[in-house]
């Protein structure tokens, strides 16, 4: 497979630099011995002269630095993946919708609260179904400092700050049932945008089947987004209705289309399945129709409607409803091939790329001939729920023939689009100024999405692109019937792309990623002051920030521990309660050098926190058995870092 | 510190000859450019001569296999991480004290039964802390089909499966509070080995800490492990009773030593804090004397001692008491320098290699002198508690000057030992055969344990070591306070060492690792026949093995729905159920093929499923809010994978 890799790449400059190298013998003394030494090592290795050009582009030494990060989905593992580029070494998972002990996420008393209000009443969720993480935006262009992702499962959001890699918040609606696009922003980061899969009755409420096109809806949430607060604001966010089809990925428009909200649908047949009740499946039902519709919104002209106060109370939601959106002339429909997945603007505003999945084309509307229809009222007709439809060719600049399956596209700086092609498993690379094909480019395998450097922003980067393989089959070694997925990085700063590294994703099924130049993200190192919550940012009301301070208070509500952590004891380090006594663990950890962070466990309690230097945190309990329970520092802190340890008592 | 990395490091054979390849140039036309090229790739990511041959002697090209696997535990993670060598790519985090959703891990019945059988009645544990992975052996080498994992806050050991990678049971005993020594297996894996690191009232009860010398102990479990049955067997498991110090790393002897179990402690002290009540901080208190003791245990002649019935049964577990022990001559000390880490058996059998944390020394037991002094009786003296010592000066071969900090101990095929030094920061090779420092190589940052090619197997492979740091520092791109660990490979093949690659781990806190040969290592592709529950490796009792067989049954004790999964539907597709109805999907995949995982989500019910080819597993729950709730395939499994998706209508 390499081989034929290479084949269909074509040459790779420094490669075949590589092997005349190793063919020079000039005999000046031991020189030709050296020669024979490094392809001795290729040899052994089996790396071709590809492989060693790949291999120069991504080693990166100890110490050295990333030039871009990667930021993925971990599908329904639930976290974020963050990977450095072009070292392809995963950073770092963020805990998001899952629970993670390593980080203390979900088990300190501040993150539980994050996801017990983002949950069902009384069913705290252990688990998310993340699929497409977005960068927060400033004109248009990645800043750096938050980043959203999306609950398919659920239909949540979640805010996670880019200065800590940690997650501060995770809105849920009870408007939709669950979500698959999202999240996207619009490029001053005014709203995160999350838009429903699957229709349903809007709010909850139960309907049966047979009532489907009258009570079932799709819906997009506009999601406010405070950026000085770093929360997205529930009472400011709103949303509309829009017909049940199945509502997938969106994009908001930039330059000429900046305002201007689209998203593809699919199941425009209305199909909802019924195999054991004579119906067709699903995949069947909803692969009817030639066309289905991209749906164009005027967010702008929406915002002034909805503070008319044209909107309708929704499960507490705001809700423009269809009826509004006809009338207002705020929504209207395309049609475009068959079961799209991906819309993507390019960075002109101007060309919208809507890949067709079950189509061989990626077809470029002209957001100018749009406006201009929708200006004159140019209309095919309307849908069955009034919302008028633009004619398709009139819309559309052209089309371009991609191969099998094209998934979703991004962009470079050299006015290359790139799309992926799934079924074909390849990368497709062509010309936006005249739409012809240019280059594919084999992946392994079943890419889904691909992710450019800055590809889907005002100004993309170039340089490297992420095939997002959702099947490994043979490229790793074995790890039993689960396998990893398969990143491929791409070089595309060349006239030729190159497959550079292969990266299997060892936890998680990342569906879409972000790559943000390194430059942009500004990491805290620790937190300051000491006794900082992470999540308010603000000093938390039980830190302790002097060791003298630490103590056991006995108070009506329980036993509070005021307790410190510094390498290498916790004070206090004996804590005597009685069976039954809520035991309240308020845990600071004093110190202020990088990298010094402490956990904090308790046996058998189920009690695991990391608090990173200067971080406070709680952890709170019913010691409802007796017995001798040691705590202890879960960090490998310090050579006395196993004695760093006590013992709660817990009196019969 | 890359420079003083190789100034220290000393030549690095292939890079001096890549150095001295890129100064030719004999000017056969283009030849000369060529040679400019590479090193225009090399000054563009300024790399190194010596990163040249690293990054050769690491990158793997797609489709390429690793040469070994590292398992290293996630430390409170809780979870396991398989490592490919030298890729040093993460290959599988496997879901073991953790639950984690992309496996399905801890949310399936099957596998929730495990946690719950692994956990205090009525708290099923949600995290754990993982420490130390001892893979399966066959007559004292890795055999690849087990690994073994303890979990220190809770005092539990899995098993985990090496032919699907996935856990297969959770035994905790409550003799124990906590354990840190564990896991380690005897030559032929007849035992599993968890020492307690923090004495308490054995069985769990409460004393005060004032009668921590009466009713405080140590204790050292022997768990029998089933081979045929891949299971531990409760019930043929005992335990031996050891004084309050803290007991700490183990190791099963092995030819000479076969039979013979030898542990470590430290705090012979017997202190246990008390800050705020006046005593010294553990870390203080726990290092005042000169020399702890290494505790030599007769496992054969215990063995015989169990069966006369000669224990006493603690908390449901046998235990040989401290009286039974002395009387019958099964455990001896021999007392090691002040705070020991590691005990680790050099392939010979004979040399007992001890770290003194706070010494500066590798201490050289002799086995053949420790079993003369043991048949002689030749003692210093008894402990408090009546175990017999034997002399210091008699028991040695000798001392190896290493540095501050010593730590843990491997070996390698050529005779050379490999310990590592937190302090310092570095590793340190030194030779069995005369006891003297050969070389040391530095690592970023304080280093805890080691890892070198089936380095504490009879048989070691030389060729790479992995050392485990514990803090990162400056090493990697910027992720917040919480940073990675470092696992920095080095070549150990050569004169002199080289440092490899830097892995920053994303996830968890590896404690200790081991690397076996890849070709041990038989994993299954899918699970066979189709309806396989993993957990137990038969069918499943609730498999649904042809479409055929889909349906809804609806009984006494709730819904039951036979589903089968398969791309790209799910069938049935329709659920309908009353509100408070209990819900139980029963899944198959009857997929055969490899990588045509499906997944099984609920959305707002917590439910996801990870379902590979040939597999079945249960979802319950009791469907307590009414409303419609879509269920969907959460793995991109095919073009159509957003159809894969159907409705559960609860009414109210």
């Amino acid at each position: 497979m390499r081989k034929s890799l290479l084949a269909t790449g074509g040459a790779v400059a420094a490669a075949v630099l590589i092997l005349a190298l190793l063919a020079t013998s000039c005999g000046t003394g031991n020189q030709g011995g050296m020669s024979t030494d490094l392809r001795a090592l290729m040899s052994a290795r089996n790396l071709s002269e590809a492989d060693v050009a790949a291999a120069l582009k991504t080693y990166t030494p100890t110490g050295g630095r990333d030039e871009f990060y990667l930021f993925a989905s971990g599908g329904h593992s639930g976290n974020l993946l963050v990977i450095g580029v072009p070292s392809m070494r995963i950073l770092k998972y963020v805990g998001v919708f899952t629970p993670e002990p390593w980080q203390g996420y979900g088990f300190d008393e501040e993150t539980r609260r994050i996801i017990r209000d983002g949950s069902p009443p009384g069913l705290p969720l252990t688990w998310g179904d993340m699929h497409h993480p977005a960068l927060s935006e400033t004109n248009g262009d990645y800043d750096g400092e938050y980043i959203f992702v999306n609950d398919k499962a659920n239909a949540r959001i979640a805010v996670v700050s880019l200065r800590d890699f940690a997650t501060k918040q995770i809105v849920m609606s009870d408007l939709i049932q669950g979500d698959h696009g999202g999240t996207f922003v619009t490029p001053n980061t005014e709203y995160v945008i999350e838009t429903a899969q699957f229709p349903a009755p809007l709010g909850g409420g139960y309907a049966p089947l047979s009532d489907y096109d009258d009570e079932y809806r799709g819906a997009q949430i506009f999601w406010k987004f405070d950026r000085t607060r770093g929360r997205i604001v529930p009472e400011e966010s709103w949303a509309i209705e829009l017909p049940p089809y199945m509502q997938d990925l969106a994009d908001a428009g930039k330059l000429a289309s900046d305002g201007w909200i689209f998203c593809n649908s699919f199941n425009t047949e209305r199909a909802y399945g019924g195999i054991q009740q004579g119906n067709p499946a699903l995949e069947s039902g909803a692969s009817q129709n030639d066309m289905d519709y991209l749906h164009i919104f005027d967010l702008r002209r929406a915002e002034a409607v909805v503070k008319q106060g044209r909107t309708t109370l929704i499960a507490g939601m705001r809700v423009l409803t269809l009826p509004v959106l006809v009338e207002e002339g705020l929504l209207h429909f395309v049609p475009e091939p068959k079961s799209p997945h991906g819309v993507d603007i390019a960075p002109d505003g101007n060309a919208i790329c809507v890949s067709g999945k079950l189509d061989t084309h990626v077809t470029v509307y002209d957001f100018a001939k749009i406006r201009q229809l929708i200006e004159q009222k140019r209309y095919d007709g309307v849908d069955p729920y009034g919302v008028p439809i633009l004619p398709f060719r009139d819309a559309i600049r052209g089309q371009v023939e991609i191969g099998l399956g094209p998934l979703h596209t991004q962009f470079d700086d050299r006015g290359s689009a790139y799309t992926s092609v799934f079924i074909e498993s390849n990368v497709a690379r062509w010309s936006l100024a005249d739409l012809t094909l240019q280059e594919k480019i084999p992946v392994h395998y079943n890419i889904g999405h691909l992710c450019a450097a800055e590809g889907d922003a005002l100004h993309p980067r170039g340089k490297y692109l992420v095939a997002m393989n959702k099947w490994a089959i043979d490229r790793f070694s074995d790890v039993g019937p689960l396998l990893p997925q398969n990143f491929q990085l791409i070089d595309i700063s060349g006239d030729k792309m190159q497959v550079l590294y292969d990266l299997p994703i060892p936890l998680g099924e990342p569906h879409y990623a972000q790559m943000i130049s390194a430059d942009k993200i500004k990491a805290i190192e620790m937190y300051t002051p000491v006794g900082t919550d992470p999540v308010t940012g603000e000093l938390h009301p039980d830190a302790v920030v002097r060791e003298a301070d630490a103590r056991v208070d006995r108070r009506a509500d329980g036993v509070h521990v005021y307790m410190t952590l510094v390498r290498s004891h916790l004070n206090p380090d004996i804590v005597e309660v009685r069976r039954g006594d809520r035991v309240v663990f308020h845990v600071t950890n004093l110190e202020q050098a990088r990298d010094a962070t402490h956990g904090f466990a308790v046996d058998k309690y189920n009690v695991n926190l990391s608090v990173e230097p200067g971080k406070a945190a709680d952890a709170a309990f019913v010691a409802d058995r007796a017995g001798v329970f040691p705590f202890y520092c879960t960090e490998f802190c310090s050579a006395l870092h196993l004695e760093m340890a006590g013992y709660l008592l817990v009196k019969p």
